[in-house]
């Protein structure tokens, strides 16, 4: 890859200088580890549809779309014109606004699981007042998570995220293992970790705490995992046990919302009691919410007499994210969802293409409007055959920077792209055209590291 | 207070309208309970600079600035113009953006104890960072904290928040007290709590784990346990343990930072390892962030070789709230900080006359642009003085009733005033106007309360 490296080296110039600054100021110089790169980030100075324009000038396309947040890509027109509207009101009171409710109606809407919602300022806050609603509603403490899931940064929802190797344990009752150096053991204990997918260690593990849990908590199609889909019976199974158990299903649909109009839980015939919700539903904006059963949704109602979750937050439902989230979710109604699903799938199907073409060892797993690829035939159907040894990252880095530098296409680090509705078939064929040149470029890597 | 609120029924038909909407779809009507009012909340239409107008067309004076967040008011035209030319660019991309290198210059500039920082999405988000900071950098397990300080709804950080005298135990040794129904043992158990102020007793409890503690989290000014300052020999003696002991220094400035350019850490000769902030510094949008020594903040940097707290977020250090917040920060200058103190200053000797002229047993404490009414006299030392009976409680809510119906001023629901720069001499003699009236309506009920 040196010769890449060199080549683009003047196109970097203006980043590099803003890096060494950044050193000064930012621990590595960055506030978010999923924009840090090697040897330096890159900084935007424009972005509009699904183009981001550089502080080099370079033009890239845009599959990553801040992490599946933006579902109308860059500056959309419609939110523009609705924010900049409520710019001149103002951007938060102390006192409630009209479109909170209007939001929140929509959402409601939008699933027959959402009876009542409650809006935070993030996904890490979603899951973090979703379980604290578990807890408040069942009077328990433990919670259970899937081995590799991401559902953010608070400490119970992180355990086993980046479980390896050396310290992920026997499958049949996996380690609960710390994300940050210094988690407390009492968190760990608190945590339960299951094998997604695999129903019958799941049961085992989740029936010798049966009467200790507040709830399950589980990503429908975990981005971390595989970014496959849950099995239909392995859904129907943890619903199952958590009504026998009293403890209550928590879906964590912060990414995959965009699945379908009601998230990726319409796939089931199955309820959530609860739903953690995020990314897209901010219009671009800071955003989290939990929405589910409203017997559930009352631990928040300070009309109660006995409130069980006292809970606050200054920017909490802010009238900029509601608008925002608001005209976004509004735009993306049951054809744009179709639409965007289909385009996706086109892509897909053209990857695929590319993938015979170069004739690598490489799988896509996917769900909507998302995809994954692994360096794997046929592909990965759990977090263990998902995780990367050190040289297959080394790889998947590569080719993300020959996409980068050399395509100017931005796919997410994992190597997953989250479309956007401001994507089209021209894209779409420059990202296949584009993945069939870099396959062709990594493909002796690519066969090693499967020989 | 029947006749008030007879006679302001008309002005509230549009709000009540909203609410009746807003109870099938949000617990209890609202996303903050904050904002929650009985009998219903109210909705704001538009607001510029210090006034407010709600949608039955109400103009009030703002004193309350979204729970302190405002520091400018509402809708500041230097505001709105580098918003409306960021929004044009797109509001968060996959990659970096010069801003929030800029913007971290800033606020490092302001405070020789702020080597570096790192942004998140809320006051919340930037307690937690800090005590999962704490626990990395030190590999140790538990926190001390306040009883009765308020630093978001993280469960370690929210433990006695409300404490009450059935539950709070002996002064020696405060019980742990879960705000959430359902808060795990585990955490109360990783949680010391300490009497703000009480040197004496607070090293007793931190010496009885002395070696175990990660950080001694405190509030210069804590708004909820009084918002009087910190005594210099508390602070001074909180760092001397945190020294000896290995622990670290955590000062949660979320709302104080507003008292200086520097926060209120300015007031004090000691240096913190770790600060917390929030609030003003995302100029009216969703912002959390922790700033620190170097050594400290190392624990994030991603291109450590062993990386000790891992930490992303999707909306962290978005170009929007950096913009914004950069804007409110700079034209919140020396100078700016010194007349709005000088406002502020004003005000309270005003409210003291009005006390005087009122004959009524009430204080008044506070630093810098903020300050808290207190119905006793002298005004509370501790948590516990500050402690409301019911009875008072209902006595402060009939006091805001009758400022927010009859005198049209909002203030924070507990008889707080966070000033803005946008207010001048004309709001602050119809605050003092208003309380006097307001006062001498209370005033056999204050007596009594007191009797």
């Amino acid at each position: 890859m040196n010769s890449i490296h060199t080549e683009s080296l003047h196109l970097t110039k203006a980043s590099k200088a803003i890096y060494r600054d950044a050193l000064h100021v930012l621990p590595g110089g960055v506030s978010r580890n999923t924009i840090f790169h090697k040897p330096h980030p890159h900084y935007v100075a424009k972005a509009k549809g699904c183009y981001v324009t550089d502080v080099d000038g370079v033009q890239r396309v845009d599959f990553a779309n801040n992490m599946a947040s933006l579902i109308h890509g860059h500056a959309h027109p419609a939110i523009i014109r609705a924010v900049t509207e409520q710019l001149e009101k103002g951007t938060a009171y102390t006192l409630a606004t009209e479109v909170e409710v209007r939001y929140a109606e929509h959402l409601c809407g939008r699933s027959e699981n959402f009876d009542k919602i409650r809006f935070v300022n993030s996904g890490t806050e979603a899951v973090m007042a979703m379980i604290k609603m578990a807890r408040a509603f069942t009077g328990r403490e433990k919670i259970a998570k899937a081995e590799g899931a991401y559902h953010g940064t608070y400490d119970f929802a992180e355990v086993s995220q980046m479980a390896h190797p050396g310290n992920w344990g026997d499958l049949d009752k996996p380690n609960s293992v710390p994300v940050a150096f210094g988690t407390p053991k009492s968190v760990l204990e608190e945590v339960l970790v299951y094998p997604f997918n695999d129903l019958e260690r799941t049961l085992r593990i989740l029936d010798a705490h049966a009467s200790e849990i507040a709830c399950v908590v589980v990503d429908l199609v975990p981005h971390r995992i595989g970014l496959f889909k849950a099995k239909p019976e392995f859904i129907e199974g943890l619903r199952a046990w958590t009504q026998k158990n009293g403890a209550l299903l928590a879906f964590d649909e912060v990414v995959t919302f965009r699945a379908t109009t009601g998230g990726a839980q319409q796939y089931f015939s199955v309820k959530p009691d609860v739903t953690a919700l995020g990314k897209i539903i901010g219009g671009g904006f800071p955003v989290g919410a939990v929405a589910g059963r409203s017997e559930v949704m009352r631990v928040f109602d300070p009309t109660e007499s006995k409130l069980l979750l006292p809970h606050s937050g200054t920017f909490s439902a802010n009238p900029i994210t509601m608008i925002a989230g608001r005209v976004a979710m509004e735009l993306f109604d049951e054809n744009a969802v179709l639409a965007l699903n289909a385009l996706t799938e086109k892509a897909v199907s053209q990857i695929e293409e590319a993938i015979k073409l170069a004739d690598v060892p490489v799988s896509i797993t996917g769900a909507g409007s998302m995809f994954r690829m692994h360096f794997r035939q046929p592909p990965p159907t759990s977090y263990r055959e998902t995780y990367q040894s050190t040289e297959e990252k080394q790889l998947l880095a590569d080719l993300l920077d020959y996409l980068f530098y050399e395509e100017k296409i931005m796919m997410v680090n994992t190597g997953t792209c989250m479309f956007s509705t401001a994507l089209t078939q021209k894209e779409v064929d420059r990202l296949a055209e584009g993945l069939l040149n870099g396959f062709r470029e990594m493909k002796p890597r690519l066969v090693e590291l499967r020989g």
